[in-house]
């Protein structure tokens, strides 16, 4: 039973203690080929606005699957306002951004699409459906939406200005990160990271000219585009983020 | 010409200004058939030791290449002084944590032995090859040592307690990461990534009772052991290692 009380599905129905919901059709077939779950027992079942609830399979077959929501285990929590800017990799790094990502706290995934796009990468249902995976493995409560991908002069344009984008650029210095995201620690922000061969000069101009984007500096050695975006999550989590005044402080 | 000087090898044999230099049979092979290059073209080499020189080859065939060190591009630089420990993953998410933690600067690599490591994804030279590599693609002069496997238990045993032992313990709070690292900064240091399975017991009470031993935290959600890594290296390079002092300060 310990096992089986392991599995934790993330749904898009709502979740009303004592109550029942049914499952998507993905999460039967998982339940039932993949996990050998039978009636009867639990599993837990979560999303952003009820929260994670214990929950007992009543009816368990391939295409459906229905639960009855005995016990609620965690209330919805506030979540990070940190938004992921980037450029669609390789498939096996984007992969891993993606569920990086969503480990590290980020609320909204962006795909840009740049002029060194290889727009062929921009798989968007595929991406949304490893981050309610990502999800449910790191014990979120909320899945990052990940939106359809998007030109980043066009969206430069329709940006609002009290969102911060920080962007480790590589042509230039840029401030210190850590010092960069604790002064703007509080606010909502976002986070660049650039297609392999860099933005155009067209695209760079336009960055230059943003008030809200600010250069930040990940240090002297060249970071390739994920290990960038992982590390400057992770340094933005720690400084402003939930990192922060959860540890124990000295 | 421009493609060619891109091309950046690692050489642990000694590099004099106006010298020669053989290089290594591997190194041969990847000149001459995978990047058909001939002799009189330019190519960069690095060690440690000496620093990062443009060369000349004058001898180039798959089994042997000799160049002249035509010009000093880089000096020897300071090193950050921080290990990391883990416990081997699977292949792709060790090769991953090989490759990042190079890029992020760490200056040894100890794969360790735990009850619950298989050790028979211990490969340490497949792990110093892919540490050379990393090396070559992200501009470091250094190549961090990758050491025989140890059983961690032994080597917590011969640990000088100079250097700080950081882990990322999930079984506890401990202190903010960034906070931990910031007030460490100029010792040596070392990050502990344990295996997928946690800790035994007895590793835990042991770990518990080193005094050199510092547990972090790394906030809410559960991150996977490659993440752990990853991010605990990041966070130690803005908040107590070289990424500091290299961006601007406001």
């Amino acid at each position: 039973m310990d096992e089986i009380r392991r599995i934790r599905l993330f749904t898009d129905k709502k979740l009303i203690l004592g109550g029942k919901a049914e499952l998507s059709e993905k999460a039967s077939h998982y339940l039932c080929n993949v996990m050998r779950c039978n009636a009867g027992e639990k599993i837990r079942c979560f999303n952003e606005t009820d929260g994670e609830f214990l929950c007992r399979i009543e009816v368990s077959d391939k295409k459906k699957t229905i639960v009855r929501i005995e016990e609620l285990l965690r209330l919805r929590e506030k979540d990070n306002d940190i938004w992921l800017l980037f450029a669609p990799l390789k498939k096996d790094q984007t992969d891993f951004v993606i569920a990086k990502a969503v480990e590290l706290g980020v609320s909204k995934i962006i795909p840009i699409i740049t002029e060194r796009t290889n727009s062929e990468r921009v798989k968007v249902e595929r991406f949304a459906a490893q981050a309610v995976e990502a999800a449910e493995q790191c014990g979120r409560l909320s899945v990052p939406e990940v939106v359809s991908p998007v030109k980043l002069i066009e969206f430069l344009g329709a940006w609002n200005p009290e969102r911060l984008l920080f962007f480790a650029d590589e042509r230039r210095r840029g401030k210190e990160a850590a010092d960069a995201f604790r002064q703007s620690a509080g606010n909502p922000a976002a986070i660049l990271v650039g297609p392999e061969g860099g933005f155009s000069d067209e695209e760079a101009a336009r960055l230059d000219k943003c008030l809200f984007v600010k250069n930040i500096n990940l240090g002297p050695r060249i970071l390739r585009a994920e290990t960038a975006a992982v590390a400057s999550l992770s340094v933005w989590q720690a400084s402003a983020g939930d990192w922060r005044n959860y540890g124990e402080r000295t």
